[in-house]
């Protein structure tokens, strides 16, 4: 196959075979097809899409780039969640351990952020001692007896996904529903996982702007999934400002904490639940949603979730008694509250400027190769739809740099919208699909 | 200006302004922008287009990332002719010496060909002794003193062109019109013309399959011309079968000599002087295209044409003698006729099956660094509307390399096709334009 002939047919919108793409992939992977071909063939794809027979050909191409972990030794349903991101998301944090303790095994691979706050690695880096650079052999050991673990993606799962999201990053070609679906589900896939819940998010903090196009994303990444014999979920959640209160890495880790001792935010707390209440009835540990929250209910109010945390904190390396006495936690120097100069209503978050000002303070990356500070970040003393007079705490920057406050407070500040008259509820769960 | 941004503007359907443009392009010559870059970008051309101002913006910074000659010591009018090239198509060779015969001046730089045949420069390097790697200060003075100098392409025109060239042919982003034509006018508007005629191929020799396409690569093609200040006239002429008998390098210099003898081929002939008499009209020698070309068959007529290729050559360092004597000419050992099995009429030749058959004798070049065997081709002793008897001589294969005669017959042979009602006539002048 003549990677220019492969590039030509997708442009003119013609299908390309299973051997063809495998063929592009595999040559592109090994570096016997140069960037330029690739950035070319993904831009066409950008225009033309991919049917679902192609979509499937090239998942499993990328899949097969790497290694598949074989978890078939561990017994009971390997389940995990997979976000599609968005500000204050630590939705995993209480997730993970919450699953685990009602019996599901949750193999997570995850990655770091890049911008905004730091990924799910780094949010758990911040508990004193904790490990996410464990081997297979490790990882497999935890999933087993303890029931979740959480590390990092190695090179050698996917590698051609992560060679393409970098090009793809660089070319203009993310923002395509194709791409992103079989960029998410080769890295999943290799997981080992029996079955798969995506949180979908949608709204001006997200990705997906629109429903539409959060729908047709999450129509794809089922079609792919059940394509290659997974059960497979997907929540539509609203991310139209910052899920819970904290975006920061200790701040957010803090808050899923609260989650799992039954205090955590409206907000966060029901898409934990939802999510988790899902993962528990692909599991086939319950019958229904319904029997599956409140399951899930339970390892809050038993508090079996948090002593879950505690184990798998342990078996990270990390020091458990974070779990519980939270001054274990890193905390900034500097509380600096926010208030508001006017009376009335929050009727808007932009989330993307609080990432910006929890960026600004430290808590993400500028480049892959920043360090992040794991105490800094914003807390929203006010959501949209609370009620607030002039002088109110909108929200508290927590700061370690005095010199990058200012920035951080001048974001957080003139991101709030503030109107006489309460918002418009939306509803935080937007649709449940389980059909591609 | 982000190259990401650029990108994904025109990826999006929005206007690149010049300034974006500019900036992309030299930083793409440079080596500041690489090729997956650039190759996204073009992809994203050849599915969003480019309007005129951004057409205008992307010749105006290839054309300007490298020398400009500067020909306006030279009195009269400098006019040039480029084709969209097809098989056969040795117009040039006679179109030059015409119009140098009736006082234009012609400062023609051509390619080399790949594939097929050779380009202009290779059929004329066939005359014993005929050099194009002329200096610009020998350019500049032949055609100052002969009125005409054929020359290849120097690594200071265009360098953006020959880079970027390089990159599309390689990720399916030829066939483009924008980027066509700004790549034909930025290399001929580094020439220093005044004016220019273009030849747009029609038909399955061409690259432009349908009228609708070469229309609007005819008009785009004006509109640049016309934004950068220079007269342009297009003239749409067909290709749906070799032009002229001919396929070849010394083959094709010995036909177009007699074009200037004045007993060329009907259709090589026609085109030829409907073209140069173009040229006088732009040159403003002629008032009108009648008077010019009264103008040029007075130029076949007089040997004046004839008696200017001899200047020609002289000046290149060649052997003026081969403009009147064929025998100086290199000549095939070996003349192999290809007989018809069917009585009837031709009613078609796929010009690139003539092309690929003088590729397979070793006429063209399979690779850039292959080498050209400048006797060897095939002479069509038959044309479509011919009648032709079983057992005809259809075609002449000249071959040095007894190994690949096979499979060049056997191309030839297969490619006529014979029915028996005549087919119906194509116009062989199909369309002139001199306005976007």
């Amino acid at each position: 196959v003549h990677p220019y002939e492969v590039i030509k047919k997708k442009r003119d919108g013609g299908a390309l075979s299973a051997d063809e793409i495998r063929d592009f992939i595999a040559g592109y992977t090994r570096g016997g097809i140069p960037d330029y071909q690739m950035a070319a063939l993904c831009m066409a794809v950008f225009f033309r899409s991919l049917s679902p027979a192609e979509l499937a050909a090239w998942t499993e191409a990328m899949l097969h780039s790497g290694d598949i972990l074989d978890l078939s030794d561990i017994p009971g349903p390997k389940v995990d969640k997979h976000s599609t991101g968005g500000v204050g998301d630590k939705v995993s944090l209480a997730l993970a351990p919450l699953a685990a303790a009602c019996g599901v095994k949750v193999p997570m691979i995850s990655g770091r952020g890049l911008g905004h706050t730091g990924g799910t690695l780094d949010k758990l880096e911040s508990i004193p001692g904790f490990r996410v650079d464990l081997s297979t052999d490790d990882f497999r050991r935890i999933v087993r007896d303890v029931g979740a673990c959480l590390i990092g993606q190695t090179a050698r799962l996917a590698p051609a996904d992560k060679k393409l999201y970098a090009l793809r990053d660089v070319t203009a070609t993310v923002d395509c529903i194709p791409l992103i679906a079989s960029s998410i589900m080769s890295k999943k896939l290799a997981e080992g996982i029996d079955a798969l819940v995506l949180d979908v998010k949608v709204g001006s903090g997200a990705f997906m702007r629109d429903l539409e196009r959060a729908r047709e994303l999450a129509r794809t990444l089922i079609q792919i999934g059940r394509g290659m014999g997974k059960r497979v979920t997907a929540v539509i959640t609203d991310m139209d400002q910052p899920l819970g209160r904290a975006v920061g890495n200790a701040l957010e880790v803090a808050e899923a904490l609260d989650v799992l001792e039954g205090k955590g935010p409206a907000d966060l707390t029901e898409v934990t639940l939802v999510l988790t209440a899902e993962m528990l009835v692909l599991a086939g540990t319950a019958r229904s949603t319904v029997d599956a929250r409140a399951l899930v209910e339970r390892a809050v109010a038993d508090r079996s979730g948090l002593k879950k945390m505690a184990d798998i904190v342990r078996a990270h390396g990390g020091n458990p008694d974070a779990v519980t006495n939270r001054s274990l936690l890193p905390q900034a120097r500097t509380q600096v509250p926010v208030p508001t100069a006017a009376s009335g209503f929050v009727t808007g978050i932009d989330a993307e400027q609080i990432g910006l000002a929890a960026l600004a303070l430290g808590a993400g990356r500028e480049k892959t190769d920043s360090s992040i500070d794991p105490a800094v970040g914003v807390v929203l003393d006010r959501k949209v739809g609370d009620a607030v007079k002039t002088g109110d705490r909108l929200a508290t920057v927590h700061a370690n740099d005095a010199s990058r406050i200012t920035e951080a407070v001048q974001r957080v500040a003139t991101t709030y919208q503030i109107a006489a008259q309460p918002p418009a509820r939306r509803p935080l769960i937007v649709e449940r699909l389980d059909a591609a």
